[in-house]
């Protein structure tokens, strides 16, 4: 979609879409639902939203109905809280919204005409940006080269971010642009890849090598931030989001998210974790920021690196990956760094999001929770980002501390293969581990990590009860133990969620007092089968008591 | 004052004047002025405020009043609007407030005795740092050296500001920790002092020469900020300051000005001038900010450095300095770059405030608004700061494109003979040409320059309508001619300046829909001499119809 049609959608979209605010509202006529206080189900047939946009009463369908002055018939659909995502990059995605996304592409030739057609569409574009490529699904079998980018593009510079965000593949106006040569040294952390027999980069960079070329691509500008942040939303009220995590927030993403809340643009409810100790310092001086825009936006703490993912080899594991022996990985921040990080931030009663993929990156950062915890007391919701990889020895430690878990059930059936490649038979007992961490105690909230996955949270919900994918893969799915129930993956993506980012009582549940954020949809999520679930159809979404998207 | 003190006497000051909200509220029995709409004076006998701290009624000493949930007894005193300061630096003088002020000292030795003790009380602070001192007060002669600082403080490193902000002064350590030898250049559009006869730094740095020391010196943590911007507050409360144009907002002082607002903090209206042009993308977007906080902040523009000042021959003037033969100061920023900064701003329709002293640079900042109005019509408001030294035959064309000249009363009274040693006798008749100015039909707004001078808007009153210093000289006033009358000079501290500001019809008059910022004070500034106009007492201040400050 170009600048400017997305510009003129958007805009409609808010003419549209305006509903009366400052009046009550009753929608009758559902099967309601929502996750209760106690973490069970209530169920509902009518909800009453007040003035401001919140919960008034939830009614059976024998209640007497108050008087209202607008009144809706749900038609007897679904409602349930409005999904929230524990983990995405609000900007990111909608940035992703406005490139080239390459995640659909099967090979490496379905991805080159991809890209030359992006570009012919594109030409007054300086730079040709896109993300989602994947060798691993193209079966390549190794990383694209420049060479065989500029066979697509080679009048600008290219540059596309892999599936993941931890590499990036570069065409050789890009190399230049970002002045790579041949005696270019790999960063600490990250890595260039070499021709083989050559020391000339091929075109990929891994990890912290990727930095080398973002430097070098110009920064977006404000307005089109904006119209980012505008897609953003829009992509995430089609999935029926209506919170999210967002990790990593820049002072570039928080002045958008500012600027939307400021002109009356912000729709989605945003828990922010700074991008950096400065980035949170600056945005929110020594304490976080109060809950902005009613309860739309709050900076509530960092999220900080402690390793790379699985897929570029950059996770830090505790022995040397099964199918690269003699590679471990990398610790992006070191331990007297974390703890530093950690210290400064809960000193401000600040929140710490540390992402952890390997198994030594999740060792690290119970531990270094664990000793935390012993200063900082108190209602502290410490959180670990993935947790894709934890040896089974340190999993009772994330309960010990009421550590909460923030993870993508997407993630687990997208990666198993490649988790399998990497960690070989016998590192998969706390692989993904939903089910266990709730055993010990600990706390789940579920997210997507959009744009490396589609925030679509029914195809979470279904990966969580059944650990299949969407193919139904492997049947009666993998390591099945570890799947969650109906109800705990619900709260996963509403309530606990919410929880996870100091929003529960605000938002998350239907409960009165709560806002109004909810979604129709065509279906019980508690009783469909998770094929059933991956087809949910969304009619409409609500924030704050104010219809966002309208299906039709 | 520490910073610990500071901080619970702002808690007190706010727990002590919580007047209530949500209320209306009737003051009755003042001596009440303000600025019509048509420029005259208005008065009233008593004030009605509506629940949203808004003025909804004037009434004259017969008229009946309103039944209002609050009733004050004015006891007489004289009500005018709350004061604007048309051109001021708020994190200065607040960060100016936390630290060393040397502008009360009389000499060198007076000044290195005020700097030793201030190091002794603050044994903690890495850097004594400090502005406001003068060698032409102290009638040094000269500037004062890195060894003269030595001598009162030699463990760490020392950095005082001079008085107009465009020279500073460093002792040994502070040159060893920005790394200056006796090989460093100066940079462009700044000059290192040099030893006479020898290439060692003597210790003091001129204009753009100044960012080598600044660039040395740790920032000020985001809660210190904070502190700062309590305290400038409280200093611009005390003295019936209500508004303020920021000239120079970086985004560590936006983000202040945020915190405040989003945590109620926030009491003094703040029109924002960017501090570059990336700042004021970066805050603000591709447009200005909607008014924020109740009409309590918006970002409105840039404030654009043209050339320096005065006082350290900066200024960049059409002949050579009277007093420094072949040098004529510095341009800032060149031609082109003025020019694209401002289509830039223009562009997105951002006000430009182009800060011009010297008559070279007024003659450069006319021409280049000149240019731009052709392109750029509508209400621009085309602002120049300080507008201090203009050649005659430019005046006229201040007039003709309605270009806000904001200019500091206080500059005038205090510069009077540096600015006559500095332009000779033959220069000086469009020095500070305020009245010349209105008859050509330009627009005035009048500010102080704090924390350069301070921000008393009483002293700048008592300056605008005589001419003269605190001490009644000249008698009769310094090119008298250029006096503004009373309401002019009233007008320029509150209906002018909001104007300036884009805030007319918000704030600036005591008019029904303005905001309830005003002042009780013990005379009426329209009869006082200017000697009693300096002694006014100011009362009460209060904003948005709550009161902020109470001298008993």
């Amino acid at each position: 979609m170009t600048l400017k049609l997305l510009a003129s959608t958007a805009a409609l979209a808010c003419a549209l879409l305006a509903s009366p605010l400052h009046a009550d509202v009753l929608i009758d006529n559902v099967e309601g639902l929502t996750i209760d206080k106690d973490g069970k189900v209530k169920r509902f047939a009518a909800i009453v939203i007040d003035d401001e946009g919140r919960v008034s009463q939830l009614l059976a369908a024998k209640d007497k109905r108050p008087r209202t002055d607008y009144r809706e018939d749900g038609a007897g659909r679904v409602m349930i809280p409005g999904l929230i995502d524990a983990h995405a990059h609000v900007m990111g995605l909608g940035i992703g919204a406005l490139t080239l996304d390459l995640s659909d592409t099967n090979s490496l030739q379905e991805a080159l005409a991809a890209i030359a057609r992006f570009a012919a569409e594109n030409p007054a574009r300086p730079w040709i940006l896109g993300r989602g490529w994947n060798q691993e699904k193209w079966g390549l079998g190794r990383f694209p080269t420049a060479a065989e980018l500029d066979s697509a593009v080679s009048d600008r510079p290219v540059y596309l971010e892999r599936v993941d965000g931890h590499a990036g593949w570069a065409n050789g106006k890009a190399l230049e642009a970002a002045g790579i040569v041949a005696g270019t040294k790999s960063p600490d952390g990250g890595r260039i890849e070499r021709a083989s027999g050559s020391q000339m980069p091929s075109g990929v960079f891994v990890d912290n090598a990727t930095t080398l070329m973002t430097a070098a691509i110009p920064a977006p500008r404000p307005a089109e931030r904006d119209l980012a942040l505008d897609a953003a939303q829009k992509i995430l009220h089609k999935f029926g989001i209506t919170g999210v995590a967002d990790m990593g927030t820049t002072i570039e993403d928080w002045q958008a998210f500012r600027r939307a809340g400021d002109t009356g643009r912000l729709h989605v409810r945003i828990m922010s974790y700074a991008a950096s100790a400065d980035a949170m310092e600056l945005i929110a001086g020594a304490r976080p920021t109060p809950w902005l825009y009613d309860d739309k936006l709050r900076m509530n703490g960092i999220k900080i690196y402690l390793d790379g993912a699985l897929g570029s080899r950059g996770a830090w594991l505790k022995a040397p990956y099964s199918d690269d022996p003699g590679n471990t990985g990398l610790p992006l921040t070191d331990s007297a760094r974390l703890r530093n990080v950690m210290v400064r931030a809960a000193n401000g009663e600040f929140q710490t999001a540390v992402h952890a993929i390997g198994d030594a990156a999740n060792a690290e950062a119970i531990s270094a929770i664990a000793e935390l915890s012993e200063s900082f007391t108190g209602d502290r919701r410490w959180r670990i980002e993935h947790v894709q990889i934890v040896d089974p020895a340190d999993l009772p430690t994330l309960g010990k501390h009421s550590i909460i878990s923030s993870m993508q059930p997407v993630h687990q059936t997208s990666d198993r293969t490649m988790a399998e490649a990497r960690l070989g038979p016998n590192r998969l007992d706390g692989a993904y581990a939903w089910n266990t961490i709730l055993r010990y105690g600990g706390k789940l909230a579920f997210g997507s990590d959009a744009p490396v996955e589609s925030p679509d949270p029914f195809a979470g919900l279904a990966a969580a009860i059944s650990r299949t994918g969407p193919d139904g893969q492997p049947f009666g799915g993998w390591r099945p133990q570890e799947r969650v129930n109906r109800e705990q993956a619900l709260a996963g993506f509403t309530s606990d969620a919410a929880f996870a980012g100091f929003a529960d009582g605000r938002f998350g549940r239907l409960l009165p007092g709560e806002r109004a954020d909810f979604v129709l949809i065509d279906r019980d999520p508690l009783l469909a089968t998770p094929e059933e679930l991956r087809a949910t159809k969304v009619y409409e979404t609500w924030v704050g008591g104010r219809k966002v998207y309208d299906a039709d």
